[in-house]
Protein backbone atom coordinates (compact mmCIF):
# COMPACT_ATOMS: atom_id res chain seq x y z
CA UNK A 1 0.00 0.00 0.00
CA UNK A 2 2.61 2.26 1.38
CA UNK A 3 4.81 0.94 -1.72
CA UNK A 4 2.24 2.31 -4.34
CA UNK A 5 3.07 5.76 -5.42
CA UNK A 6 0.22 8.31 -6.83
CA UNK A 7 -0.83 11.13 -8.95
CA UNK A 8 -3.23 12.85 -10.38
CA UNK A 9 -3.88 14.04 -14.16
CA UNK A 10 -6.45 16.26 -15.44
CA UNK A 11 -7.98 14.73 -18.88
CA UNK A 12 -7.31 17.77 -21.38
CA UNK A 13 -9.37 18.38 -24.36
CA UNK A 14 -6.64 17.75 -26.97
CA UNK A 15 -6.01 14.58 -25.36
CA UNK A 16 -9.99 12.95 -26.74
CA UNK A 17 -10.78 12.26 -29.76
CA UNK A 18 -13.54 12.28 -32.28
CA UNK A 19 -15.44 9.37 -30.52
CA UNK A 20 -15.88 11.72 -27.69
CA UNK A 21 -13.76 9.98 -25.48
CA UNK A 22 -10.20 9.94 -24.03
CA UNK A 23 -8.09 8.72 -27.24
CA UNK A 24 -6.51 4.96 -26.31
CA UNK A 25 -2.86 6.73 -26.94
CA UNK A 26 -3.55 9.32 -23.94
CA UNK A 27 -3.15 6.82 -21.13
CA UNK A 28 0.12 5.91 -22.40
CA UNK A 29 0.68 9.69 -22.44
CA UNK A 30 -0.45 9.71 -18.05
CA UNK A 31 1.66 6.05 -17.37
CA UNK A 32 4.46 8.09 -18.79
CA UNK A 33 4.07 10.78 -15.98
CA UNK A 34 3.27 8.83 -13.70
CA UNK A 35 6.57 7.01 -14.37
CA UNK A 36 8.72 10.37 -14.34
CA UNK A 37 7.16 11.83 -10.73
CA UNK A 38 7.39 8.60 -9.53
CA UNK A 39 11.26 8.70 -10.06
CA UNK A 40 11.47 12.24 -9.27
CA UNK A 41 9.64 12.00 -5.89
CA UNK A 42 10.08 8.62 -4.56
CA UNK A 43 13.31 7.81 -5.76
CA UNK A 44 14.60 12.01 -5.32
CA UNK A 45 16.03 12.19 -8.65
CA UNK A 46 14.44 14.63 -11.22
CA UNK A 47 16.85 13.57 -13.84
CA UNK A 48 16.33 9.50 -13.05
CA UNK A 49 13.67 9.31 -16.26
CA UNK A 50 16.99 10.23 -18.35
CA UNK A 51 19.04 6.93 -16.92
CA UNK A 52 16.35 4.35 -18.62
CA UNK A 53 15.11 3.62 -21.71
CA UNK A 54 11.32 1.90 -22.42
CA UNK A 55 11.88 -1.87 -23.39
CA UNK A 56 7.81 -2.28 -23.88
CA UNK A 57 5.17 -1.12 -22.39
CA UNK A 58 1.11 -1.95 -22.29
CA UNK A 59 -2.25 -1.04 -21.64
CA UNK A 60 -5.50 -2.77 -21.13
CA UNK A 61 -8.25 -0.35 -21.66
CA UNK A 62 -11.54 -1.28 -18.93
CA UNK A 63 -13.48 1.65 -19.20
CA UNK A 64 -13.54 5.53 -20.79
CA UNK A 65 -13.04 8.61 -19.62
CA UNK A 66 -14.09 12.09 -20.69
CA UNK A 67 -12.51 15.67 -21.02
CA UNK A 68 -12.21 17.49 -18.06
CA UNK A 69 -12.30 14.54 -15.60
CA UNK A 70 -9.62 14.40 -12.98
CA UNK A 71 -8.33 10.64 -12.73
CA UNK A 72 -5.78 8.99 -10.59
CA UNK A 73 -2.86 7.16 -11.20
CA UNK A 74 -0.70 4.34 -8.58
CA UNK A 75 2.21 2.78 -10.03
CA UNK A 76 3.98 0.18 -8.24
CA UNK A 77 7.22 -1.76 -9.22
CA UNK A 78 6.55 -5.47 -10.29
CA UNK A 79 10.19 -6.66 -11.01
CA UNK A 80 13.25 -5.51 -10.16
CA UNK A 81 16.19 -7.12 -12.47
CA UNK A 82 19.81 -6.23 -12.76
CA UNK A 83 19.85 -4.17 -15.80
CA UNK A 84 15.69 -3.51 -16.29
CA UNK A 85 12.64 -3.04 -13.81
CA UNK A 86 8.59 -3.23 -14.52
CA UNK A 87 6.53 -0.98 -13.24
CA UNK A 88 2.75 -1.53 -12.73
CA UNK A 89 -0.13 1.20 -13.60
CA UNK A 90 -3.28 1.56 -12.24
CA UNK A 91 -5.58 4.18 -13.39
CA UNK A 92 -9.04 5.45 -12.01
CA UNK A 93 -11.42 7.92 -11.94
CA UNK A 94 -10.85 9.84 -8.85
CA UNK A 95 -14.32 10.38 -8.35
CA UNK A 96 -15.91 6.99 -8.15
CA UNK A 97 -12.86 4.70 -8.60
CA UNK A 98 -13.98 3.48 -11.33
CA UNK A 99 -11.33 1.35 -13.31
CA UNK A 100 -10.23 2.57 -16.65
CA UNK A 101 -6.71 0.89 -17.38
CA UNK A 102 -4.20 -1.16 -15.97
CA UNK A 103 -0.59 -0.48 -18.02
CA UNK A 104 3.20 -1.85 -17.70
CA UNK A 105 6.58 -0.77 -18.76
CA UNK A 106 9.76 -2.51 -18.75
CA UNK A 107 12.40 0.15 -18.33
CA UNK A 108 16.00 -0.75 -19.27
CA UNK A 109 19.19 1.00 -17.45
CA UNK A 110 20.79 2.42 -20.26
CA UNK A 111 23.88 4.49 -21.49
CA UNK A 112 22.89 7.19 -23.59
CA UNK A 113 26.11 8.70 -24.17
CA UNK A 114 27.70 4.83 -25.66
CA UNK A 115 24.44 3.56 -26.59
CA UNK A 116 23.97 0.78 -24.51
CA UNK A 117 22.49 -0.89 -21.82
CA UNK A 118 23.98 -0.71 -18.28
CA UNK A 119 23.63 -2.88 -14.54
CA UNK A 120 21.07 -0.69 -12.29
CA UNK A 121 23.07 1.66 -9.88
CA UNK A 122 23.27 0.13 -6.46
CA UNK A 123 22.04 2.91 -5.06
CA UNK A 124 19.14 3.54 -6.82
CA UNK A 125 18.35 -0.16 -6.72
CA UNK A 126 17.80 -0.33 -2.89
CA UNK A 127 15.39 2.60 -3.65
CA UNK A 128 13.47 0.63 -5.96
CA UNK A 129 13.96 -2.49 -3.90
CA UNK A 130 11.86 -0.56 -1.07
CA UNK A 131 8.97 0.12 -4.09
CA UNK A 132 8.82 -3.40 -4.42
CA UNK A 133 5.31 -4.97 -4.41
CA UNK A 134 5.28 -8.71 -3.71
CA UNK A 135 3.31 -10.55 -5.15
CA UNK B 1 -5.02 41.07 -10.45
CA UNK B 2 -8.32 38.90 -8.67
CA UNK B 3 -9.51 38.73 -12.44
CA UNK B 4 -6.72 36.08 -13.59
CA UNK B 5 -7.16 32.60 -13.24
CA UNK B 6 -4.64 30.54 -12.68
CA UNK B 7 -3.45 26.85 -13.30
CA UNK B 8 -0.16 24.90 -12.61
CA UNK B 9 0.75 22.53 -15.29
CA UNK B 10 3.70 19.47 -14.95
CA UNK B 11 5.91 19.42 -17.86
CA UNK B 12 5.69 16.24 -19.07
CA UNK B 13 8.85 14.30 -20.91
CA UNK B 14 6.70 13.70 -24.27
CA UNK B 15 5.79 17.35 -24.46
CA UNK B 16 9.60 17.95 -24.70
CA UNK B 17 11.83 17.63 -27.94
CA UNK B 18 15.31 16.37 -29.45
CA UNK B 19 16.39 19.91 -28.74
CA UNK B 20 15.73 19.22 -25.25
CA UNK B 21 13.72 21.73 -23.91
CA UNK B 22 9.66 22.16 -24.59
CA UNK B 23 8.14 21.67 -27.73
CA UNK B 24 6.97 25.13 -29.65
CA UNK B 25 3.63 23.12 -29.94
CA UNK B 26 3.17 21.95 -26.47
CA UNK B 27 2.83 25.89 -25.07
CA UNK B 28 -1.15 25.53 -26.87
CA UNK B 29 -1.75 22.67 -25.35
CA UNK B 30 -0.96 24.42 -21.71
CA UNK B 31 -3.13 27.39 -22.93
CA UNK B 32 -6.07 25.23 -23.96
CA UNK B 33 -6.13 23.64 -20.33
CA UNK B 34 -5.65 26.97 -19.13
CA UNK B 35 -8.76 27.93 -21.25
CA UNK B 36 -11.08 25.06 -20.54
CA UNK B 37 -10.19 24.99 -16.35
CA UNK B 38 -10.84 29.10 -16.55
CA UNK B 39 -14.34 27.71 -18.35
CA UNK B 40 -14.65 25.17 -15.80
CA UNK B 41 -13.68 27.26 -12.47
CA UNK B 42 -14.28 30.58 -13.33
CA UNK B 43 -17.10 30.33 -15.11
CA UNK B 44 -19.17 27.43 -13.41
CA UNK B 45 -19.52 25.08 -16.58
CA UNK B 46 -17.22 22.44 -17.08
CA UNK B 47 -18.84 21.73 -20.53
CA UNK B 48 -18.49 25.54 -21.31
CA UNK B 49 -15.17 24.36 -23.96
CA UNK B 50 -18.35 23.09 -25.83
CA UNK B 51 -20.09 25.89 -26.97
CA UNK B 52 -16.90 27.27 -28.06
CA UNK B 53 -15.08 27.42 -31.63
CA UNK B 54 -11.27 28.57 -31.54
CA UNK B 55 -11.53 31.46 -34.24
CA UNK B 56 -7.48 31.98 -33.55
CA UNK B 57 -4.22 31.57 -30.99
CA UNK B 58 -1.32 32.87 -31.14
CA UNK B 59 2.19 32.16 -28.96
CA UNK B 60 5.22 34.48 -28.22
CA UNK B 61 8.11 32.44 -27.06
CA UNK B 62 10.25 34.26 -24.32
CA UNK B 63 12.36 31.57 -22.83
CA UNK B 64 12.69 27.69 -23.17
CA UNK B 65 11.07 25.04 -20.78
CA UNK B 66 12.26 21.87 -19.61
CA UNK B 67 11.02 18.01 -18.46
CA UNK B 68 9.91 18.02 -14.76
CA UNK B 69 9.23 21.89 -14.22
CA UNK B 70 6.43 23.20 -12.68
CA UNK B 71 4.70 25.62 -14.64
CA UNK B 72 1.74 28.62 -13.45
CA UNK B 73 -0.63 29.85 -16.65
CA UNK B 74 -2.43 33.23 -15.78
CA UNK B 75 -5.22 33.57 -18.16
CA UNK B 76 -8.20 36.71 -18.23
CA UNK B 77 -10.37 38.00 -20.64
CA UNK B 78 -9.43 41.03 -22.39
CA UNK B 79 -11.96 41.81 -24.75
CA UNK B 80 -15.76 40.05 -24.76
CA UNK B 81 -17.68 40.91 -28.28
CA UNK B 82 -21.35 40.05 -28.66
CA UNK B 83 -20.18 36.37 -30.42
CA UNK B 84 -16.54 36.14 -29.53
CA UNK B 85 -14.03 37.20 -27.02
CA UNK B 86 -10.07 37.50 -26.63
CA UNK B 87 -8.27 35.62 -23.30
CA UNK B 88 -4.78 36.24 -22.76
CA UNK B 89 -2.10 33.36 -21.51
CA UNK B 90 1.18 34.42 -19.24
CA UNK B 91 2.92 31.14 -18.67
CA UNK B 92 5.88 30.98 -16.38
CA UNK B 93 8.42 28.82 -14.42
CA UNK B 94 6.58 28.46 -11.55
CA UNK B 95 10.01 28.53 -9.00
CA UNK B 96 11.67 31.73 -10.57
CA UNK B 97 8.57 33.68 -11.64
CA UNK B 98 10.69 33.32 -15.28
CA UNK B 99 8.40 34.62 -17.99
CA UNK B 100 7.94 32.00 -20.77
CA UNK B 101 5.52 32.84 -23.18
CA UNK B 102 2.68 34.89 -23.49
CA UNK B 103 -0.74 33.84 -25.85
CA UNK B 104 -4.13 34.60 -26.95
CA UNK B 105 -6.60 32.69 -27.91
CA UNK B 106 -9.90 34.06 -29.60
CA UNK B 107 -13.23 32.47 -29.10
CA UNK B 108 -16.34 32.12 -30.89
CA UNK B 109 -19.60 31.20 -29.77
CA UNK B 110 -20.61 28.65 -31.74
CA UNK B 111 -23.58 25.72 -32.15
CA UNK B 112 -22.22 22.19 -32.73
CA UNK B 113 -25.10 21.20 -34.07
CA UNK B 114 -26.48 23.36 -36.75
CA UNK B 115 -22.84 24.62 -37.16
CA UNK B 116 -23.15 28.53 -36.63
CA UNK B 117 -21.92 31.04 -34.95
CA UNK B 118 -24.05 32.68 -32.27
CA UNK B 119 -24.68 35.66 -30.10
CA UNK B 120 -23.06 34.93 -26.04
CA UNK B 121 -25.64 33.81 -23.76
CA UNK B 122 -26.54 36.45 -21.58
CA UNK B 123 -25.67 34.64 -18.08
CA UNK B 124 -22.32 33.65 -19.67
CA UNK B 125 -21.48 37.23 -21.22
CA UNK B 126 -21.98 38.24 -17.14
CA UNK B 127 -20.04 36.22 -15.83
CA UNK B 128 -16.77 37.00 -18.46
CA UNK B 129 -17.45 40.79 -18.02
CA UNK B 130 -16.86 39.95 -14.48
CA UNK B 131 -13.47 38.42 -15.48
CA UNK B 132 -12.91 41.40 -17.97
CA UNK B 133 -9.08 43.52 -17.29
CA UNK B 134 -9.40 46.75 -18.10
CA UNK B 135 -6.51 48.04 -20.49
CA UNK C 1 2.74 -11.13 -47.28
CA UNK C 2 0.41 -9.90 -49.34
CA UNK C 3 -2.09 -10.11 -46.41
CA UNK C 4 0.04 -6.90 -44.89
CA UNK C 5 -0.78 -3.28 -45.40
CA UNK C 6 1.71 -1.19 -45.61
CA UNK C 7 2.08 2.76 -44.71
CA UNK C 8 4.87 5.46 -44.36
CA UNK C 9 5.11 7.39 -41.50
CA UNK C 10 7.16 10.73 -41.48
CA UNK C 11 8.83 11.40 -38.03
CA UNK C 12 7.82 15.04 -36.83
CA UNK C 13 9.78 17.06 -34.74
CA UNK C 14 7.46 17.56 -32.34
CA UNK C 15 7.22 13.99 -31.55
CA UNK C 16 10.94 13.41 -30.71
CA UNK C 17 11.73 13.90 -26.46
CA UNK C 18 14.63 15.89 -24.97
CA UNK C 19 16.50 11.88 -25.16
CA UNK C 20 16.96 12.98 -28.76
CA UNK C 21 14.72 10.45 -30.03
CA UNK C 22 11.27 9.65 -30.86
CA UNK C 23 9.23 9.42 -27.56
CA UNK C 24 7.78 5.71 -26.73
CA UNK C 25 4.24 6.81 -26.53
CA UNK C 26 4.78 7.87 -30.28
CA UNK C 27 5.32 4.56 -31.66
CA UNK C 28 1.84 4.34 -30.38
CA UNK C 29 0.42 7.37 -32.51
CA UNK C 30 2.38 5.79 -35.40
CA UNK C 31 0.01 1.78 -35.06
CA UNK C 32 -3.70 4.23 -34.66
CA UNK C 33 -2.44 5.57 -38.21
CA UNK C 34 -1.73 2.31 -39.17
CA UNK C 35 -5.02 0.62 -38.09
CA UNK C 36 -7.18 3.29 -39.10
CA UNK C 37 -5.52 3.44 -42.53
CA UNK C 38 -6.12 -0.67 -42.35
CA UNK C 39 -9.15 0.02 -41.95
CA UNK C 40 -9.77 2.34 -45.10
CA UNK C 41 -7.94 1.05 -47.67
CA UNK C 42 -7.86 -2.73 -47.01
CA UNK C 43 -11.49 -2.91 -45.52
CA UNK C 44 -12.68 -0.05 -47.89
CA UNK C 45 -14.53 2.18 -44.77
CA UNK C 46 -12.88 5.01 -43.63
CA UNK C 47 -15.63 5.74 -40.94
CA UNK C 48 -14.76 1.67 -40.17
CA UNK C 49 -12.54 3.12 -37.09
CA UNK C 50 -15.72 4.17 -35.33
CA UNK C 51 -17.21 0.84 -34.77
CA UNK C 52 -14.23 -0.79 -32.61
CA UNK C 53 -12.81 0.03 -29.04
CA UNK C 54 -9.22 -0.62 -28.18
CA UNK C 55 -9.78 -3.01 -25.13
CA UNK C 56 -5.50 -3.44 -25.59
CA UNK C 57 -2.13 -2.13 -26.77
CA UNK C 58 1.06 -3.50 -26.35
CA UNK C 59 4.63 -1.94 -27.72
CA UNK C 60 8.03 -3.98 -27.75
CA UNK C 61 10.63 -1.12 -28.65
CA UNK C 62 13.74 -2.65 -30.28
CA UNK C 63 15.62 0.33 -31.26
CA UNK C 64 15.44 3.78 -31.50
CA UNK C 65 14.24 6.38 -34.14
CA UNK C 66 15.04 10.29 -34.61
CA UNK C 67 13.37 13.14 -36.11
CA UNK C 68 12.56 13.50 -40.13
CA UNK C 69 13.25 9.96 -40.55
CA UNK C 70 10.57 7.88 -42.85
CA UNK C 71 9.26 4.71 -41.23
CA UNK C 72 7.41 2.07 -42.70
CA UNK C 73 4.09 0.14 -40.38
CA UNK C 74 3.33 -3.64 -41.86
CA UNK C 75 -0.11 -4.04 -40.23
CA UNK C 76 -1.87 -7.17 -40.63
CA UNK C 77 -4.71 -9.30 -38.66
CA UNK C 78 -3.48 -12.18 -35.99
CA UNK C 79 -6.87 -13.64 -34.68
CA UNK C 80 -10.34 -13.25 -34.96
CA UNK C 81 -12.36 -13.70 -32.55
CA UNK C 82 -16.67 -13.43 -32.67
CA UNK C 83 -16.75 -9.75 -31.07
CA UNK C 84 -12.94 -8.83 -31.53
CA UNK C 85 -9.99 -9.21 -33.59
CA UNK C 86 -6.47 -8.70 -32.73
CA UNK C 87 -3.83 -6.63 -35.32
CA UNK C 88 0.03 -6.71 -35.08
CA UNK C 89 2.56 -4.26 -36.40
CA UNK C 90 5.85 -3.99 -37.22
CA UNK C 91 7.47 -0.67 -37.71
CA UNK C 92 10.76 -0.67 -39.65
CA UNK C 93 13.06 2.56 -40.59
CA UNK C 94 12.91 2.81 -44.53
CA UNK C 95 15.77 2.94 -45.47
CA UNK C 96 17.66 0.74 -44.28
CA UNK C 97 14.91 -2.00 -43.11
CA UNK C 98 16.26 -1.81 -39.17
CA UNK C 99 13.46 -2.95 -36.85
CA UNK C 100 12.00 -0.59 -34.36
CA UNK C 101 9.42 -1.76 -32.50
CA UNK C 102 6.88 -4.43 -33.05
CA UNK C 103 2.68 -3.73 -31.26
CA UNK C 104 -0.58 -5.01 -31.53
CA UNK C 105 -4.22 -3.74 -30.79
CA UNK C 106 -6.74 -5.66 -29.56
CA UNK C 107 -10.02 -4.11 -30.88
CA UNK C 108 -13.56 -5.21 -29.91
CA UNK C 109 -16.65 -4.10 -32.38
CA UNK C 110 -18.65 -1.58 -30.25
CA UNK C 111 -21.90 0.36 -30.48
CA UNK C 112 -21.20 3.48 -29.11
CA UNK C 113 -24.74 4.74 -29.03
CA UNK C 114 -25.78 2.08 -26.46
CA UNK C 115 -22.65 1.93 -25.28
CA UNK C 116 -21.96 -2.17 -25.57
CA UNK C 117 -20.17 -4.64 -27.31
CA UNK C 118 -21.70 -6.08 -30.65
CA UNK C 119 -20.54 -8.72 -33.18
CA UNK C 120 -18.33 -8.06 -35.64
CA UNK C 121 -20.82 -7.62 -38.79
CA UNK C 122 -20.62 -10.35 -41.25
CA UNK C 123 -19.66 -7.87 -44.59
CA UNK C 124 -17.03 -6.91 -42.37
CA UNK C 125 -15.35 -9.93 -40.82
CA UNK C 126 -15.17 -11.69 -44.04
CA UNK C 127 -13.00 -8.76 -45.21
CA UNK C 128 -10.87 -9.04 -42.45
CA UNK C 129 -10.64 -12.82 -42.73
CA UNK C 130 -8.88 -12.07 -45.99
CA UNK C 131 -6.26 -10.13 -44.36
CA UNK C 132 -6.03 -12.98 -41.55
CA UNK C 133 -2.21 -13.83 -41.26
CA UNK C 134 -1.85 -17.84 -40.74
CA UNK C 135 0.46 -18.37 -37.86
CA UNK D 1 4.47 30.25 -57.02
CA UNK D 2 7.12 28.16 -57.05
CA UNK D 3 8.23 29.62 -54.09
CA UNK D 4 5.64 27.94 -51.90
CA UNK D 5 6.57 24.42 -50.99
CA UNK D 6 3.80 21.89 -50.22
CA UNK D 7 3.52 18.96 -48.49
CA UNK D 8 0.50 16.86 -47.57
CA UNK D 9 -0.59 15.66 -43.96
CA UNK D 10 -3.51 12.73 -42.69
CA UNK D 11 -5.19 13.66 -40.36
CA UNK D 12 -4.75 10.98 -37.06
CA UNK D 13 -7.75 10.13 -35.20
CA UNK D 14 -5.27 11.02 -32.12
CA UNK D 15 -5.50 14.68 -33.22
CA UNK D 16 -9.27 14.86 -32.86
CA UNK D 17 -11.03 15.95 -30.27
CA UNK D 18 -14.07 15.27 -28.70
CA UNK D 19 -16.04 18.12 -30.72
CA UNK D 20 -15.55 15.27 -33.66
CA UNK D 21 -13.38 18.05 -35.12
CA UNK D 22 -9.78 18.24 -35.75
CA UNK D 23 -8.50 19.65 -32.34
CA UNK D 24 -6.95 23.08 -33.08
CA UNK D 25 -3.75 22.50 -31.53
CA UNK D 26 -3.32 19.75 -33.74
CA UNK D 27 -2.60 22.23 -36.79
CA UNK D 28 0.18 23.94 -35.67
CA UNK D 29 1.62 20.31 -35.04
CA UNK D 30 1.02 19.94 -39.05
CA UNK D 31 2.57 23.25 -39.46
CA UNK D 32 5.94 22.25 -37.87
CA UNK D 33 6.11 19.56 -39.97
CA UNK D 34 6.10 21.76 -43.18
CA UNK D 35 8.63 23.43 -41.01
CA UNK D 36 10.55 21.13 -41.20
CA UNK D 37 10.49 19.54 -44.51
CA UNK D 38 10.89 22.82 -46.34
CA UNK D 39 13.62 23.11 -44.17
CA UNK D 40 14.94 19.64 -45.26
CA UNK D 41 13.72 19.61 -48.81
CA UNK D 42 13.62 23.48 -50.21
CA UNK D 43 17.19 23.99 -48.16
CA UNK D 44 19.22 20.72 -48.56
CA UNK D 45 19.52 20.39 -44.83
CA UNK D 46 17.86 17.47 -42.62
CA UNK D 47 19.04 19.07 -39.54
CA UNK D 48 18.59 22.89 -40.21
CA UNK D 49 15.62 22.59 -37.94
CA UNK D 50 18.45 22.17 -34.71
CA UNK D 51 19.81 26.05 -35.87
CA UNK D 52 16.32 27.63 -35.24
CA UNK D 53 13.95 28.87 -32.35
CA UNK D 54 10.34 29.71 -32.62
CA UNK D 55 9.85 33.33 -31.16
CA UNK D 56 6.56 33.62 -32.39
CA UNK D 57 3.48 31.31 -34.28
CA UNK D 58 0.03 32.42 -34.85
CA UNK D 59 -2.95 30.23 -36.23
CA UNK D 60 -6.25 31.35 -37.90
CA UNK D 61 -8.89 28.65 -37.83
CA UNK D 62 -11.36 29.36 -41.39
CA UNK D 63 -12.52 25.81 -41.58
CA UNK D 64 -12.93 22.46 -39.69
CA UNK D 65 -11.39 19.99 -40.09
CA UNK D 66 -11.79 15.90 -39.77
CA UNK D 67 -10.59 12.29 -39.22
CA UNK D 68 -8.33 10.52 -41.88
CA UNK D 69 -8.77 13.63 -44.40
CA UNK D 70 -5.94 14.23 -46.73
CA UNK D 71 -4.76 17.90 -46.26
CA UNK D 72 -2.31 20.56 -47.94
CA UNK D 73 -0.13 22.57 -46.48
CA UNK D 74 1.78 25.41 -48.68
CA UNK D 75 4.96 27.06 -47.11
CA UNK D 76 6.60 30.23 -48.02
CA UNK D 77 8.99 33.04 -46.81
CA UNK D 78 7.60 36.03 -46.24
CA UNK D 79 9.97 37.94 -44.32
CA UNK D 80 13.86 37.68 -44.45
CA UNK D 81 15.81 39.84 -41.60
CA UNK D 82 19.37 39.42 -40.02
CA UNK D 83 18.99 37.19 -37.33
CA UNK D 84 15.11 35.69 -38.15
CA UNK D 85 12.85 35.10 -40.85
CA UNK D 86 8.90 34.75 -41.17
CA UNK D 87 7.47 31.93 -42.97
CA UNK D 88 3.49 31.57 -43.86
CA UNK D 89 1.47 28.72 -43.87
CA UNK D 90 -1.99 28.42 -45.79
CA UNK D 91 -3.40 24.65 -45.18
CA UNK D 92 -6.24 23.71 -47.14
CA UNK D 93 -8.36 20.33 -47.86
CA UNK D 94 -6.64 18.53 -50.65
CA UNK D 95 -9.67 16.73 -52.19
CA UNK D 96 -11.99 20.35 -52.23
CA UNK D 97 -9.66 23.33 -51.96
CA UNK D 98 -11.42 24.56 -48.86
CA UNK D 99 -9.35 26.80 -47.25
CA UNK D 100 -8.76 25.44 -43.31
CA UNK D 101 -5.84 27.84 -41.61
CA UNK D 102 -3.59 30.14 -42.08
CA UNK D 103 -0.52 30.55 -39.76
CA UNK D 104 2.76 32.12 -39.37
CA UNK D 105 6.50 31.26 -37.16
CA UNK D 106 8.70 33.73 -36.37
CA UNK D 107 12.49 31.73 -36.59
CA UNK D 108 15.29 32.57 -35.38
CA UNK D 109 18.90 31.49 -35.71
CA UNK D 110 20.11 30.09 -32.78
CA UNK D 111 23.08 28.54 -31.50
CA UNK D 112 21.72 25.77 -28.54
CA UNK D 113 25.54 25.32 -27.29
CA UNK D 114 26.13 28.90 -25.80
CA UNK D 115 22.53 29.78 -25.59
CA UNK D 116 22.28 32.52 -27.89
CA UNK D 117 20.51 34.74 -31.32
CA UNK D 118 23.06 34.58 -33.92
CA UNK D 119 22.96 36.27 -37.61
CA UNK D 120 21.68 33.88 -39.88
CA UNK D 121 24.31 31.99 -41.86
CA UNK D 122 25.06 33.63 -45.39
CA UNK D 123 24.64 30.29 -47.32
CA UNK D 124 21.59 29.28 -45.85
CA UNK D 125 20.15 33.24 -46.42
CA UNK D 126 20.92 32.58 -50.10
CA UNK D 127 18.68 29.95 -50.50
CA UNK D 128 16.06 31.68 -47.86
CA UNK D 129 15.88 34.86 -50.32
CA UNK D 130 15.36 32.78 -52.94
CA UNK D 131 12.01 31.52 -51.45
CA UNK D 132 10.90 34.69 -50.16
CA UNK D 133 7.67 35.71 -51.53
CA UNK D 134 7.01 39.48 -52.28
CA UNK D 135 4.56 41.00 -50.92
Amino acid sequence: MTNHHEIEVYVRFSETDALGHVNNVSYLIYFEEARTKFFDEACGDKELAKHFISAAVTCDYLSQAYAAQTLKIETSVSRLGTKSFTVEHLLTEKETGRKLAKGTAVLVSFDYINQKTTSIPSELRSRLESKLVSG
